[in-house]
């Protein structure tokens, strides 16, 4: 069962190697079927080489495996926190990108400098707080979720479709896996040109917001006319 | 119609990928035929694995369609805005490439620390001024070339073939769009060197003049004597 | 003799390029065979390009050449050190790899500043002291494998599986050569983060210890549940 | 004639792409024939996709061709100076390769902060003395080659195999052009390391002369022990 949806994570997932986000096994790709009630996720610690769209497990909305023979992520309670959460996101990226995770390590919002910025990210791309010392122990991929939750706030997890987690590294999202995959390409792209410029202009302000919300609504906004008809 | 134009102007783009220049469909080449009055340009948000010679659009010198399916770039009214001004530009390109990027997040010109620089770029490659909000809100894309127009001044726009759009990314040009392409390259290179340049040496002045005018000229002057005869 | 042990060395040997760890013969990878006593290494200064497995040399735990046509790494002396101290280590990679030794260079630990450095490191990844006059002159390929010895101190050398040796560059290890271009694979990784998070943030502590033993003993500890039942 | 002096210097530029230090057309590779007196060269401007060895120039010791349908490469009297100055030197190369070239720009010499450094050159890589009016106008490309004359000063030409022309780029020489090839892959891999080290520790020294001629020594001293017996 659930061979489409299968298929389309495991596809998902291999874009990671394909856009050199990922060592090794450091991230995973998800994306839930509302219908069905079940997400298909990335099995733990499997190689990319190896790994077929066979081994891509089906958990239900707690995380418990409803089919497939390997261990789902261990970062599943993660993605259903999110999923059960934000009833318009599809598909959960999570990954060890380099400059993503740079700013990650720092604690420090990807700000918006650019046109690149803006045309996936309204505002800047925040950093979770550090989760506590009973988080950490207890529920942690979970508390990891919730620590999301409570960053994104009151506003629409799709007008910002990433987030950096403290001392840990980017998650994104978006309408199905091969979209929240897209965003995860952008993080590290806007986070590698803003390392730069900040570095070589240090008190370089955001990019003037009029400019911002031009580009992200000329891209997702109710009269956007980027690229062709749908 | 345009078959060889289309053909010339779909190369070009599809040296974008190859050098590396583009993330997704982050760019896009034109290219005139002054003759005909007609310019061919990359089709919106059109991915580069998928586009064929035939998805190019022909515009007007107004950004009018006059041949294609499809919509074309969103910069479109750029373009056309350098090619009414310029009867020397055969060429454009248009790319979110990090290193050039860089600079225009940071608002600040790439300086000829070199001669990799003084070989194809006379002096330093400016940034624009901020677009006003008045702009932004109007005819954004147009006034992106207006201010482009107004950063270039007096100025021969082919001794500093590309220039950079504060918050933006680069616009470079030449006699046809493969050479405009050539010229976003040169400008990544130059932009890359310059960064490290100047945070090695936060006081590096820009090169001798005397050493850039000689490299400029061996290469573009009436007595050229790089390369081979023509 | 010894076909397997070489084989296995030979794959190991030819993850250096795979993974861009090396320029030229800038590395080599050791395996031991502790019933037997031997340790399979590259020979020194053979291109990767050509090198076949009937290329790498045994020799036994003083180094002393059991089989093969070909000197051995002149590192030899550095890995059979190692061995003879740590009945645990079962291979060893040595690479001047950029980002690692760039931390070697500056005789600067690596400090471990997110998540992705504790999953397979614990605690900062140290740099030697500087080799005295005498050690240089006089065993020297030895006398560094004593001062990662003095180094490591009393610590289980698989918590912290890699070292910097001041001036020069990392070495790691593992249960076998295999494991052990992977932990030289991650220190690379950390590295460059670190690099970047250290400039971005001059002030910035080592992530939160309770989050970085949380990480290290989900996939090393006794209720390991990153990965795959094994 | 001279079929496998051009093939050989051929295969070395073909080098230049394979290890990325060069965009375009900005780099050559040159051999010289002592017994003949002649020195084969890459014609100028020529892109290295479209050369073949038939392309290569020859040219005498004063650079004047000797063979050959193309002008040999603009930077050939550069190369004519100094084999007619140093008659243990067999290739030359000379590119803009982006790190070496970043250390010319700020016209700092690249500093031996460790063994990678070491291995290949004894002491700093120095970079010229701007060049004056007079020379940049009068004699260029002959002046180019006299300031490293000039700076090399009474040193042996292959204890320090390459050097940085200020705000220009890198030069290599070795015994033959694939030598000196290798010569300008090491000086790209120290000048990106030592530009991390340098900004990661600001007062960085250089590493402890004993260890550096150490390495020196023991891959090119009379003792030498590293690699294969020849």
């Amino acid at each position: 069962m659930y061979a489409q949806l299968k298929q389309q994570v495991f596809k998902a997932n291999m874009l990671l190697p394909k856009y050199k986000l990922i060592t090794f096994t450091w991230g995973n790709v998800s994306q839930i079927d509302r219908d069905l009630g079940v997400i298909a996720i990335k099995p733990s610690g499997v190689e990319y080489e190896h790994m077929t769209a066979d081994d891509i497990v089906i958990v239900d909305m707690d995380g418990n495996v409803v089919e497939g023979k390997l261990n789902p992520s261990s970062d599943t309670a993660t993605h259903c926190a999110l999923y059960r959460k934000y009833p318009n996101i599809g598909g959960i990226v999570h990954t060890h990108s380099r400059w993503a995770t740079i700013f990650a390590q720092a604690h420090r919002p990807i700000e918006p400098y650019g046109t690149t910025h803006a045309d996936y990210f309204h505002g800047p791309i925040p950093c979770t707080r550090s989760l506590s010392k009973e988080e950490i122990e207890g529920a942690y991929e979970l508390e990891t979720g919730n620590v999301i939750i409570e960053t994104i706030g009151k506003s629409n997890p799709l007008h910002c479709p990433g987030i950096l987690v403290g001392s840990h590294g980017p998650f994104s999202w978006g309408k199905d896996g091969t979209q929240a995959v897209m965003h995860a390409v952008v993080m590290e792209e806007v986070a590698m040109m803003a390392w730069h410029a900040k570095i070589l202009e240090p008190q370089l302000p955001p990019a003037d917001s009029v400019l911002l919300n031009k580009h992200f609504s000329r891209k997702h906004g109710p009269n956007a006319y980027y690229g062709q008809k749908k």
